[in-house]
């Protein structure tokens, strides 16, 4: 990333998500996930419906070692055991030895003092991508006290400067989830329109985006493409995927399962079509 | 509860069920969980379809401050680790120290020496209320052995005396689940025959009701009902979408998805109509 | 398993599933399962939709108890966090004492070292039946350093040798999950081609395989049948059911939801008819 900064468009980006979402089943990444207890099968179904290898390993002793020789590592704080605290930090220390990208969640930061605690020193290990919703990712840069929770009490556009002083502090892309989800890295952003209100109505609706990303992030590195193109395409599967879903479903209930019936019936030439993009380069 | 205890009829009760569903949808409360490994996710689903904001906080250093933010907290011993045990502690010691109502599901108590030794604890703590299987409330009433595990040996009936004993030394509301659910303060007594048979073959389906619970009596404090008629709106709504599962699923896979969709479906107004319940008073 | 080595055949092995499964719904066994938290829900409903009780007592006081009163133990190695190892441990010791059938699945052994340790420790107390993918059958007889987590990376006959050395070696019923599924008890070797390709794009598809096994080695030890047929009895039953729900499954959400709907309506008089065995005595 030492490189000028390479110009996008909706076009490419959309273009570079078929390209990796193909990349991705051909050869499937093994997606490390570090995960709360209340998401961890959802997780690992949507990482088997999207094409890749889940593999939850979270003790110590373990972790470390596997998150070196994972593709792509996810470390989401939901419900942070002190096992798995430490298991964190061993995987972390694993994947940035072996170069495996990795993604941040801080799940409820900002009221809750030992993940917020957590969150920052993890923060200041230079994730590859930070996924929240806007409340977290204010509360990640030190910019509010949090929601009350997982649900987010404030506006996506409310946290793009908190997002883009992350990305820009840390060599972070950072992905703010919400009705238009808005990525970036700090030089460019993207907007992404797609998606349904139902996945605020599944547990794991954001959390397994987090692991899609990981995984899409290990695909990236194998065929070069850049970070932010890899959490692009995992925002851009994941929420058309739920809009397929969304046209199946009765409720929330079929909507999770149809949600795994679509993410594995995607087909990669559909994603340009349907995409809604906007992309902007960002003054310095 | 000091006040005269208010006579109440099947329409009142069922009349608050619907007055108490509007109001939950209209200011979501924050349902506290501290729960099993087993059902975690599928807990925080019913809530998220209910109308609730679940929150799976069951950490030390966490729990306590969390507790006394919820609007409602659920203690749940299905499977009680060393961390989510003392979890529970500070848990239940934020909310009575907050006056958030907690409820108590004293998961497979009797046989099982640890949960059975911290379910007593629990129990002096005075809960808003305790949901269990008759053979898990005999237990808690120190009249029983207790089952073999989630099963109910014994029949609602049967629990019906430790309940009202059980109400009046712990100033909860008891509610033992079964083909009918019978619900007492130690005053009155509540029948409820809704439900369907399916609910037993899903697992998390008693585990979601002390969830279910828990959020109505939330919504109860705000809308100063009383706990009784929280808990009796719980297991009407549940038990009424349970019916509506019932009718649309082929089994027990495609009912727990239906269960969900029932309750992000059902309409308040419905649940006066449907509802099947028996109200009486006890003699002291 | 002292006595002459009874000869089997396709239709005794599959006319003895068909007995096991009516006597198990009769009679449902008590399943003590200590099992990874990705999977512990998905394979309490697959128990619950044979007809079984499943219990997930997974802590240090209560396994040990628990498993000498089940009729069955799972003991897993998916996310081995140190309370449950201690668990397992005392679980196992508990079945041990009181004759209880217990199921090893050495889940990702191999690579991994604290589970591959604690595999071959449990290995060495000879458990009444192992299942694990090729890949994990090799790791556990020595002869491999095992895949790449969950996925095998070998076929299931490049382990069939493993899987007769493991058998004889430990006194255990080896399961190979596969396509074709391999099990031997080290004299006789089944081939089940039943199955579907779905059940591995949903976590828990062979986890809880291995808690069906459990259920029916507790049915098979009140009816007097021998540990090889109830492993062959859970394969049969629970690969038929996979055809079943894959019939009427639009991909891998649907498809799990199908599973537990087609375990609850498995007829026993259906599996012979259904069965793809092949049986083969083996040279000593």
């Amino acid at each position: 990333m030492s490189d000028p900064v390479r110009p996008l468009s909706p076009d490419s980006v959309a273009g570079a998500a078929a390209e990796l979402l193909t990349a991705l089943r051909a050869a499937p990444p093994l997606a490390h996930c570090i995960t709360n207890g209340v998401v961890m099968g959802f997780t690992a179904n949507v990482l088997l419906a999207l094409g890749a290898a889940p593999a939850m390993v979270d003790i110590v002793g373990e972790a470390g070692l596997f998150a070196g020789a994972a593709s792509g590592l996810l470390v989401n704080l939901g419900t942070p055991a002190p096992e798995q605290r430490a298991a964190m930090a061993e995987a972390v220390e694993g994947a940035c030895a072996a170069g495996t990208p990795w993604v941040l969640d801080p799940v409820a930061i900002g009221v809750l003092p030992i993940r917020t605690a957590l969150a920052v020193e993890l923060r200041d290990r230079r994730p590859t991508a930070v996924r929240g919703n806007a409340s977290e990712i204010l509360a990640l840069a030190g910019r509010s006290a949090g929601g009350r929770g997982v649900d987010a009490t404030d506006s996506t556009d409310a946290a793009s400067d908190a997002a883009r002083a992350l990305a820009r502090a840390h060599g972070s892309v950072v992905a703010v989830s919400g009705p238009v989800d808005l990525l970036t890295d700090g030089a460019r952003e993207i907007r992404i329109a797609n998606g349904d209100a139902l996945l605020t109505k599944v547990t794991g609706g954001g959390c397994a985006l987090g692991a899609v990303m990981a995984a899409f992030l290990g695909t990236a590195r194998a065929t070069e493409h850049e970070p932010l193109l890899a959490v692009a395409a995992a925002v851009l599967v994941y929420t058309l995927a739920a809009e397929d879903a969304a046209a199946r479903a009765a409720g929330p209930g079929t909507f999770a399962a149809a949600l795994l019936d679509a993410l594995d019936g995607l087909r990669p030439d559909d994603v340009p079509a349907r995409a809604r993009i906007r992309v902007e380069e960002v003054a310095a």
